[in-house]
């Protein structure tokens, strides 16, 4: 009797009671049965924030020729469904489309929306602008894309607005870095969809596809994250997707109309449910109810569903079906009190879908994309410093600036796997943002300078192919410098300018500034759009730039007949070419004109470096073997790639500051090798024209840097531009891994570095944008520059990675900065300079009608943000104004636990004495995405082996924080505005 | 001043205040602005009742693979979204599928709908349980079908409810019928899509794109219908195509967002209203905003169509657009008083849509399911007379055959331009309609004769074949006969028996009942899926049957040694083979064995009939020349078309009663030719096995008829049964037609008849289904029986009409009635014979386990619904169960104004006098499809050229009527039922 009771007080409850309007959101989830296999059907959506489409095309519903959707109908019905049964429920996740479509609700909508979002009906989940890649985005872009997305749901929604749980079901590959700031976020679980599918396999078997992840044991529980991973990617079973763009079947119930399938619905359902029940260990089962954009008819899910709830629990015995959202499948599972196994050390890269599809093509697809995202990214920082300065007047442009980033974070933007027009859209959206951040630069400087202070400021974007009008064309031009890092740096500034003038550089105070003038290199020259009458580039250093701070320089043409500080060829006649700063020495062969060895301090090492070409395999796709290298998987035909050529052809120059070899490889392949005179970086910066393609084989160009570092298979990558991630050749850490592609199942993403240790050294490669790396010898780094390939890989895109521009392969241009250090320093040497290279000085560059003495009388200033520089081992992540009189604050230590002696301990920081602009009146610590209070913050905990629950986050005393090793914490300062004047 | 003050204040209503909710239906219209161009959009789905999907495949969104569509989702879509906006508007046809949407919602979401609809903001259209075609369905079954609609919307929503506007925007041609149906049905107006290309034209120069359509004047003004056809099909404008799944661009009108493109959409929709307003004559455009199964996510054209109203009327000084409905758009039209065309004797056949496509190859497509459809009305009708009788019992069943007979009115479904799948579906829909039907025959027969009467009884759906398990298998077995016309009638009956027994039959009342027995022809017995022991035909003529009534026969084999009834082969060596039965006699010429003489009342006409092919133009569409016959499109590639032999081999039969040449032409193709005793009818019962394909041509066979009548180039086709429409060869009446396709432009629908007349005589063909015929040379009638092609037309249905059974191509059996009359004598002849075609008397046979005396002891008696028979010219068209009761009851005048001198006169008939079984206390005139009080109705008038504003009509005084000729009068019965068993 007592069961019948019980099952009748289920039936009621889940199909019939579930439910009463009202419902607080945390207290919306349907009840569970303890005798029965619990399927949590949840209800979803997955929005690329741009993909076949641009995110506004996808957003609109325009451009259907590449895809049918149009997000604002899916909010549209999602939400009228959702009203017309109070058992639903709906997640939603990007937040670049729910911040579109609110935008355009009326009042009446808004609250309508707002009631299902607080009763629980409608539940957003992840919360971030869009769902971040995760091999490719830099950690500061990440946080920031989340934190904006956060913050909107905040702001609009209050508590029921924030998400719980984290949603990457789509990414291909998962970092430690997204899984510890999910943690640092306050999420209690993360759900991925993608992962290895030897890993899928196993854990299946093992029940291990739900795991407690601790990326980073040294920062304690809050490092730990839940990790669910799903059973069928994001998809609905197999004959249940009831989109209106899938051709499953729905559920036909009415027998006076023809078609009726209620018995066989049920039965398909229960095999594969008993399929999905095996590999989990709690007797709960999430069940992804949606796809990619679907839900565009909310009804055709929502109805069927309803019937498939109706008719599976009124005559399964086994199972009990309810609408569930994540937080609510999570809440159940975590009520069981199980023991889970835990992953540590280790992340989710790299991703092979296949044997022969491992996605790794992507972490260097699109380079030039890349690299704009990071260097507007670079602006960004420095904007958003430069707005606490002067306001909210431009909020409406930092808004747009952000927005433009966020979006290019999307997991097919930065990573380069979208059609080209989208790809297209991003660098047009990431222009208008840095013109918006432009107005910001602007906007401060006259407010620090005064009004007269020329308005007409460019970034001068082309500099990288030595092109800018401003400094081509005009007799007299300043440069203002803003330096974003929290340290005094010197930097170089390098623009480009015609051989037929002499020029004169006068930092503000008056002094004039050595510079080099060096010979553009024909291979840019040639390049195909390039319209400049530029010559040579300038290139001087730029000294002691104050932490978050401004100065500037002004040039002037002048007829004085100058010394000429034009590097010429050196030639000499030894086999041996030397390049040397004093500090450190490069020797190139003169015969194949390749670098030969290092010396520094003393000591010379075997330095070789050359590019190599893989080709692509072709293909259709119709299985496996026949799969393509294409925008997402690297597929090389041969296990050794072929050099594009055993010499180059070199030019050196010798300067003041600095020294280059300039390499020419082949029409389309050139390089500068550089030193600057007080530095032991060695840059190589490459530019590859248009690859050429015979006989219609793609190709992927790699660099490698061959050492005599005794490597034993082991090499670093960084996890999103932080930690170490420690990478063996031919070996997984979870599974026996089946080498069915040799070479592409050993790539890994580096997001700014990768590195090779041996007792003694260290060999490290910064890069100016993310990349695939690998080391495929021991000693040798090998990293992929550019791909131009000729067939689809056939996961969705429909577009063969063939970028052009011109009429020709799209041309890119990069720099790699290479340390050789001991081990002792090469830690220290790598986290500053990788920083740097995010932070890097911005400078805009203005012609003026101001003679160089009106110049230097009124704007003889430098400015800084800051009382005083930071420890270098401290690094302002974030300074940003969050709204009026509060400012966000993120302070970060930059180096990894027990990496260094000197840099890699706890350091206290008094927040209150950071600032000179800002008197703080309050503190208040957040969570990293800044939408809750540190301490209001409750995760759900986990029983899991090898726990260790301790908390090791200082908390604030009288405005000082200790700050861990790679710790970023999180602040809220309530500000009185000090004068900018100041 | 004033004028800002009008153009604010229309800004106002139009756009921010139009409407308040509480409004009425009939007051809901959005305000027109006299000073503009009033562009009413009007929201509206097209939603087929089966064509590439099956009805239920449609509503439920099944079958993906054909369509993607689900109208059950449509309608949730629809209602969320005019929730939203109150100014939106929305207009539905089908009931069909408003009905099956209707079935399945919830209490709140019914009074939701009832809101929508009682504020006018959705608005019903037409109302027909669908939109018919308008060539070939039967005008009982359109009639039929309207009211199923009709009824379903009254009875669910009342007032509001009832559609005053009717929309017939997509079937292929447009009948007089109909328009005088749709005219005493009360409907204010007909909108139509499809004109002939050149009419269209014509028109839109002439500004006769809407006209008073009077296709009887005898009518007076209740047969005046304002006629308005569409400009654009019934689609959006191009560019404004805002479904889901339609690839126009939506308005994008967020400047944050990419895409913006307001300016170039408000000017792209300006042009074509400039066009759109030429072609009309009031400053009023309706502009359908839908097509095809569009509103799948209903968001999508609201939101757009919200953001076009806004921004063109904010911007456009001529414009002023609105949601409307086309109720609202008449209105609109009609306020202006303007003076319109008249269409008068005319209607919309043949439809090409460009000058190679003439859609009248469907006119005969599909002739079994022509055939089946015709059979089953037959039945539904007879049915529902006999549901009078027993109750509400069956009304499910009831309702299930009249709704089964409904969807296959479909202007795809009856038309045979469906998909064959969905033509099977219509199929398995009226056998389960027919076998509910015998449901309602069995449960009669039992309440009339009592319990023990046999409830295995059959129809015998194969007895055009020749086999029936009951009359092949069994000893002794009952035939029960329900004649379901309201004169007495004789008919004969014909079942197939096994040749190895003797037969006797005997009526109820013990006599016996002569017989022939004839061999059934080679051609018959090798069909293919034929399963039959049976070799003989028995056909004798029941008698005198009862109008609405009911009698039995009782036939049991017998081992006595009649005399054999069976015919035989009558041989004779003249050179010419006569068939006579005294009244008219048949000369058959011996060497080619086609017909060649008729000889009748002492005089012989010439008559020669053969049958023919045409050959199938191929093509794939790609322009008008290269378009294909296929379902819809008739296309010949040759102006005369071959004979299929020369010669045809021929037996003879002489009978009792009847008297037959068997005629085989080819392996596949036969004929008999027949005449009984009693009649001066001629009957063709044609064989179309498999048609043989040779050189992949497709292939159109037609029979022709050739007489001496002088013709004229005239003829005469009926209007779905009922007016003569005439029909001049190479002319249109309305515009000069340029003759593109000699053969199919000439072509005509026939629904049961098609005639030649000269000074003297009259030839008319009487079918059995609905064809295609014509008359290409003076003298001869042509009509089409089955066609079999090979490629597809390119409408659509993206099948050729390749119609197979049994691996080979499908066989049809039909037959022709020809009549050779005097003129004086004619229509008495082909009205009385399409009347009892249409509703002929309905056997059906159970096997028995009663010996013949216990029979005849317990059922000898008959039974008639009617006091007494009524005069030939008057038809009891309806009578069916309304509810409880009442009876609805249409009286129908079968002759022609003029057509005849005894009979074409009107007609008193006193309804209290017809009906035996029910006491009639009250008579409430309706209109024609019975959702109105006659008297309550209030057409709107209409000033126009001719005009005539007779009200001709009479009014019932004491239960007595006047039927003019060719008047349908339709009266609500309230019924003291009487005992069935009186």
């Amino acid at each position: 009797m007592i069961n019948v009771l019980k099952l009748f007080v289920y039936f009621l409850s889940c199909t019939f009671l579930p439910y009463s309007k009202g419902t607080k959101c945390g207290e919306a989830c349907h009840r569970t049965d303890p005798d029965k296999i619990n399927i949590h059907l949840v209800p979803h959506t997955h929005d690329d924030v741009g993909w076949l489409k641009t995110v506004d095309q996808y957003y609109y519903g325009s451009n259907k020729g590449h895809a049918p959707f149009g997000v604002q109908y899916i909010l549209d019905s999602v939400v009228s469904e959702l009203q017309k049964n109070t058992i639903r429920r709906f997640v939603y996740v990007e937040s670049a489309y729910f911040w579109r479509w609110w935008e355009e609700l009326d009042e009446n909508d808004k609250e309508m929306v707002k009631n299902l979002i607080n009763e629980g009906r409608l539940e957003f989940l992840h919360g971030g602008w869009c769902m971040s890649d995760e091999a490719t985005p830099h950690y500061t872009a990440m946080i920031d894309q989340m934190t904006l997305g956060l913050k909107f749901l905040n702001s609009t929604f209050g508590e029921c607005g924030r998400p719980s749980v984290s949603w990457q079901i789509d990414p291909f590959g998962h970092s430690s870095e997204v899984a510890i700031e999910f943690a640092e976020m306050g999420f209690d679980a993360l759900f991925l969809g993608r992962i290895d599918h030897e890993d899928h396999k196993a854990r299946k078997n093992d029940k291990n596809m739900e795991v407690v992840w601790r990326p980073d044991p040294t920062l304690g529980e809050a490092g730990d994250l839940f990790v669910s991973v799903l059973y069928n990617l994001y998809t609905a079973p197999a004959g249940f997707c009831f989109d209106t763009y899938c051709s499953d079947e729905p559920i036909m119930d009415n027998k006076k109309f023809h078609g009726y399938n209620i018995d066989e619905k049920i039965k398909k359902f229960e095999d594969q449910m008993e399929q999905y029940g095996a590999a989990y260990k709690a007797k709960n089962i999430l069940v992804t109810m949606g796809s990619d954009f679907t839900y565009s008819v909310a009804a055709s899910w929502f109805k069927n569903i309803d019937k498939l709830i109706k008719y599976t629990n009124s005559r399964s015995k086994t199972l009990n079906l309810l609408y569930s959202t994540p937080s609510c499948y999570v809440k159940a599972v975590n009520s069981l009190n199980l023991t889970w196994s835990t992953k540590e050390d280790d992340d989710f890269f790299p991703y092979g879908s296949d044997e022969h599809s491992y996605w790794t093509g992507y972490f260097t697809s699109r380079p030039t994309l890349k690299y704009m995202v990071y260097k507007a990214n670079n602006i960004l920082q420095a904007t958003k410093q430069l707005a606490t300065v002067i306001g909210n007047k431009f909020e409406d442009e930092e808004f747009e600036f952000k927005r433009a980033l966020a979006i290019a974070q999307h997991h097919d933007g930065v990573s380069g796997t979208e059609k080209q027009h989208v790809a297209d859209d991003y660098a047009v959206y990431l222009e208008e943002g840095i013109n918006a951040g432009k107005k910001i630069f602007i906007e401060t400087y006259k407010t620090l300078y005064g009004v007269d202070y020329p308005d007409d400021q460019h970034f001068g974007n082309l500099r990288n192919i030595s092109q800018f009008n401003i400094t081509e064309d005009n007799q007299n031009f300043v440069i203002t410098l803003y330096n974003p890092l929290s340290r005094i740096i010197s930097t170089p500034i390098k623009f480009p300018v015609q051989q037929s003038f002499h020029y004169k550089i006068y930092h503000c105070n008056g002094t004039t500034v050595e510079y080099d003038l060096i010979p553009i290199s024909a291979n840019v020259l040639k390049l195909p759009g390039r319209h400049s009458n530029a010559t040579h580039d300038i290139i001087f250093i730029a000294k002691d730039l104050p932490p978050l701070g401004i100065t500037n320089y002004y040039i002037q043409v002048t007829t004085e007949n100058l010394s000429n500080a034009a590097l010429t060829a050196v030639s000499n006649n030894n086999s041996i070419i030397t390049l040397s700063n004093g500090n450190i020495t490069l020797e190139f062969n003169k015969t194949d004109g390749l670098l030969q060895s290092v010396t520094k301090n003393g000591k010379t090492w075997p330095f070789y470096q050359n590019f190599y070409i893989y080709n692509a395999a072709k293909g259709y796709n119709y299985n496996a073997d026949t799969r393509a290298s294409g925008a997402y998987i690297f597929r090389p035909i041969e296990i050794d790639p072929k050099p594009v050529s055993l010499t180059a052809n070199i030019t050196q120059y010798h300067g003041i500051n600095v020294f280059e070899v300039h390499q020419t490889f082949s029409e389309w392949l050139s390089q500068i090798v550089r030193i600057y005179k007080d530095s032991v970086d060695i840059e190589f910066e490459w530019l590859i024209d248009s690859i050429p393609i015979t006989d219609w084989t793609g190709i992927e160009l790699v660099t490698r840097y061959t050492t005599d570092v005794n490597s034993n298979s082991t090499f670093y990558t960084d996890s999103n531009g932080r930690r170490w991630m420690k990478r063996i050749r031919n070996k997984r850490k979870y599974w026996n891994l089946t080498i069915t592609e040799p070479v592409a199942s050993n790539y890994y993403p580096l997001t700014t570095s990768i590195c090779l240790r041996d007792n003694t050294k260290q060999v490290t490669v910064i890069t100016d944008r993310p990349e695939g790396g690998t080391s495929m010898h021991d000693g040798e780094l090998e990293l992929m520059l550019h791909r131009r390939l000729l067939y689809d890989d056939d996961k969705g895109v429909v577009e063969p990675l063939d970028e052009t521009a011109f009429g020709k392969g799209l041309s890119v241009r990069g720099t790699h900065i290479v340390q050789i250090n001991e081990l002792t320093t090469s830690d220290v040497e790598h986290r500053l300079k990788a920083v740097e290279s995010a932070y890097h000085p911005v400078p805009v560059f203005a012609k003026t009608l101001f003679h160089l003495n009106e110049w230097i009388t009124n704007y003889n200033r430098t400015f800084s943000l800051l009382l005083k520089e930071l420890p270098p081992n401290i690094h302002i992540l974030t300074l940003e104004r969050w709204q009026k009189n509060q400012l966000l604050l993120r302070l970060e230590h930059i180096f990894q636990a027990n990496e260094n002696r000197d840099y890699a301990h706890p350091v206290d920081i008094n927040i209150k004495e950071i600032f000179k602009f800002f008197g703080i009146y309050k503190i208040q610590e957040l969570t990293l995405a800044a939408n809750l209070e540190k301490e209001k913050l409750k995760r759900l905990k986990w029983n899991f082996e090898r726990q260790n629950n301790t908390s090791i986050s200082s908390k604030l005393i009288n405005g000082t924080i200790t700050l861990l090793p790679m710790q970023i914490k999180t602040f809220l300062l309530f500000i009185e505005e000090k004068d900018a004047q100041n």
